[in-house]
């Protein structure tokens, strides 16, 4: 007895409902499901398996600069917590508490990990005596709580999957320099892996990391023009050392305080994968992190031949890619393209009869839709290359977009009239006061994104109050 | 200025008091560390190493066959949990409660995971419609809170690091092929990677799992003749299924509850390492699972040539193993030999003036204590060769230890003797009731550790009761 053939169900069209069609995806392509706990989601085979791919690329880079992997408990006791002022502040108001265990109530409340820097700077207080225990350059694969109100899968969730990085220095000028070793490892996961055009800054004090001296970001834009922080390094300076009594003694047997730098990315990066890169038939995976970066689809597969010749080139191509057949007599050829349209595979080969009397095979990309016949023969050679042409080609996409969508305002006039009629980032001179981004944010909705590193000066006043201002910075609506 | 040098401190002699020379090592080794948070440890760059290494055999060898990594949510909602009778019977009292998120008082609470069966359950029961979605092979690596009254690193921890496998099948033939087959994955990895003998067998009733028709245990013998269970499979029959409604539609349209499968290893395999084949000196680790296994110290270093020649060395090995070198000039090679003893470093490498002049080098075996001299020019084959070596001789000491150390008991008499007097497994036959193992463990103090799948039938009646019995049972005192 066949099965019924299960439908490929629509998905809402992109332009018609954003928040919709990204829903839609994150469900159909099987990435994430909704969990019975409030706000946590489920990372399903296919997401998890990004997430890994992205573990893998940041664990070796930094494994190669002496990096270490720890595990730090996933409680804070409230004290501790407590222990750092604006870190607290910043936190307290999101956080799960654990006031039960063993049947019994606790004597004081533990917070369920929302970040650990408290739990590390409890550790190196410890551990540090002599320069010569410096630096330590500590990361931990794990999850967070942040108690948010509204949620949505891999953007903004009650429990999330991160690494965060821990590293004390001896001086203030290493700490920076790993900060911006960090930011760059960060921006080149996003361009080289991902096919994210990134920005790189600096946040204002407004929107910088509770407890942090100075925030570095890489902000990127989605296909609805808003923006999103795709990764973040915090130097830290000595705050957290004096807080927790983090010192050494150098060369001259002077007691000083560390410099700590903080930085993280996370499983909203999946999002970002999405938001960038898919369209109104589902994902569009970026090949180097794709799971599977070619499904063969045999045509015709109950005629003789097909199906051996169909897994002999699986087999050949395992070797230089992840790939996969898709060989269930009880689903057409059109079923398998829509299904793996969805999840967004890079390349999808078909072979039939034809094709095999014709020594040859034909490639689909994801990204464009294009077709092509290529030789059985040139079959390796001609998939790695499609695979780096089609990380390239989805690059420039997005970039271009991102550039068409990025707009000068040198008035308030100009930023009002931007955030009403299009989206995308607004590029702004800005005076540095704290109450002008203030009102730029209650008068557009737009909040700053970054002081890029790249600085341009495109006028000589701030957008704002009009007075003198020498930054240039990126604001925009941000996920 | 130079440093002074620190001295290695002593650690308890491990026949003095176990306990503490246990405790002595977890922490001079740097494997972990206490937290600020009852119960819970910190796991440093050492032990995390150690962790990383089983991750991977167990990552890679369960992908090989097809199961896929997930990610469930931390928190359970009470109602969840209380589905399956016996599961929770098992787990509520050792559980941690969230009450309170995000300032407001939940109106449920929420358990941070015991175990994750009753979310994979919630999870299943939504994906699983035909026999076409199964087996679902899948697994999640995270942590895990067990409430405990009383602690210790790596061998009882509130919070834990764990893989948890959750695997469902269309039939009970199926799910039991699994359960053996993850069994045998699970002794692989002790045998090949941790030099660790195990007894492979089944958990008598009063022993199994929470839930479960069917557990299946590997168990250790440590230094102090104590038992240690080192990993768990378990077939959970449809209790599960029934409870969260897990069903499939057969090939005949009929609906059918899934079988379903449970196993796990844990962070409690690093102190098993410790316990099986540390020293008075400090760790021995296993060759394969060693985070270092070559350690090269330079002797006379400020001489000429010889940091240069070290360092060469070290590159030549780092191609065919994990080796680093120590040139800190504020330490004496003496100092670094006590360190890298106390870490467990497989091999030292130690290369001087006089070494260099006869192209030659010491290698000194940690397990063994014997040295030797090789040539530089078969620095890799012996290398090699030496890991191997050290690997099976660090086995068989641990398997020739076990096995003088499991004795046979025909009647209560020799048992009480044996309990009183040393220690180790005992087999002895049993009837099957569970009164004779509550008698057992009341009169001994010796728990049943598993019914050996390698039978033998050492006498035809009940070590306890005297009536016939056909179950030979290991039996110990255990972790």
């Amino acid at each position: 007895m066949k099965l019924e053939k299960k439908l490929v169900e629509q998905i809402t069209s992109r332009s018609e409902d954003f928040a919709q069609w990204y829903t839609d995806i994150v469900r159909k392509a099987e990435l994430a499901d909704y969990s019975s706990v409030r706000g946590c989601m489920i990372i399903r085979p296919y997401g998890y398996a990004i997430w890994e791919g992205i573990q893998k690329y940041v664990d070796t880079k930094i494994k190669e600069t002496g990096h270490e992997n720890v595990y730090m408990p996933i409680f804070i006791p409230e004290h501790l917590l407590e222990k750092e002022k604006e870190h607290v502040e910043g936190f307290a108001p999101e956080v799960a508490w654990v006031t039960e265990g063993g049947n019994e109530e606790l004597a004081e409340r533990l917070c369920v990990r929302p970040t650990s820097e408290t739990l590390f700077c409890d550790h190196f207080a410890k551990i540090i005596h002599s320069y010569k225990d410096l630096p330590k350059l500590y990361n931990q694969w794990c999850s967070v709580i942040r108690w948010e109100k509204t949620t949505r899968p891999f953007l903004r969730t009650a429990e999330f999957l991160w690494q965060e990085g821990h590293t004390i220095h001896a001086t203030k000028e290493e700490a920076e320099k790993e900060t911006r070793y960090i930011l760059n490892l960060y921006s080149d996961l996003c361009k080289d892996i991902l096919a994210m055009p990134v920005i790189q800054g600096k946040k204002t004090e407004s929107e910088k990391f509770a407890g942090a001296v100075d925030t570095y970001t890489i902000e990127s834009l989605m296909h609805d023009g808003k923006a999103l922080q795709a990764g973040t390094s915090h130097y830290l300076g000595e705050n957290f050392a004096r807080a927790f009594g983090i010192q050494y003694s150098d060369k001259e047997g002077k007691q000083r305080y560390v410099h700590y730098t903080t930085w993280a990315v996370t499983t909203r990066l999946i999002g970002a994968i999405i938001m960038i890169h898919g369209d109104d038939n589902g994902m569009v995976m970026p090949p180097r992190i794709a799971p599977i970066q070619v499904i063969v689809i045999p045509v015709a597969q109950h005629k003789e031949g097909v199906l051996k010749k169909a897994n002999e080139l699986k087999d050949r191509l395992s070797k230089i890619a992840r790939v996969k057949i898709d060989d269930d007599a009880d689903k057409t050829p059109g079923w398998k393209f829509s299904e793996y349209e969805m999840k967004g595979v890079p390349i999808r080969l078909e072979i039939g009869p034809k094709d095999i009397e014709k020594n040859q095979v034909v490639l689909a990309r994801r990204d464009t839709g294009e077709k092509f016949t290529v030789s059985i023969d040139d079959l390796e050679s001609q998939v790695t290359e499609l695979l780096d042409k089609i990380h390239n080609s989805m690059y420039e996409k997005a970039k271009s977009f991102r550039d068409n969508n990025t707009r000068d305002a040198l008035n308030m006039e100009q930023f009002k009239n931007i955030e009403e009629n299009k989206s995308g980032f607004v590029r702004a001179m800005w005076c540095g006061d704290a109450k002008c981004e203030e009102k730029i944010r209650e008068v557009t909705g737009a909040t700053s994104r970054c002081i890029p590193f790249d600085q341009e000066h495109i006028s000589d006043t701030c957008v704002c109050c009009g007075k003198k201002a020498d930054k240039l910075v990126y604001w925009g609506r941000a996920y």
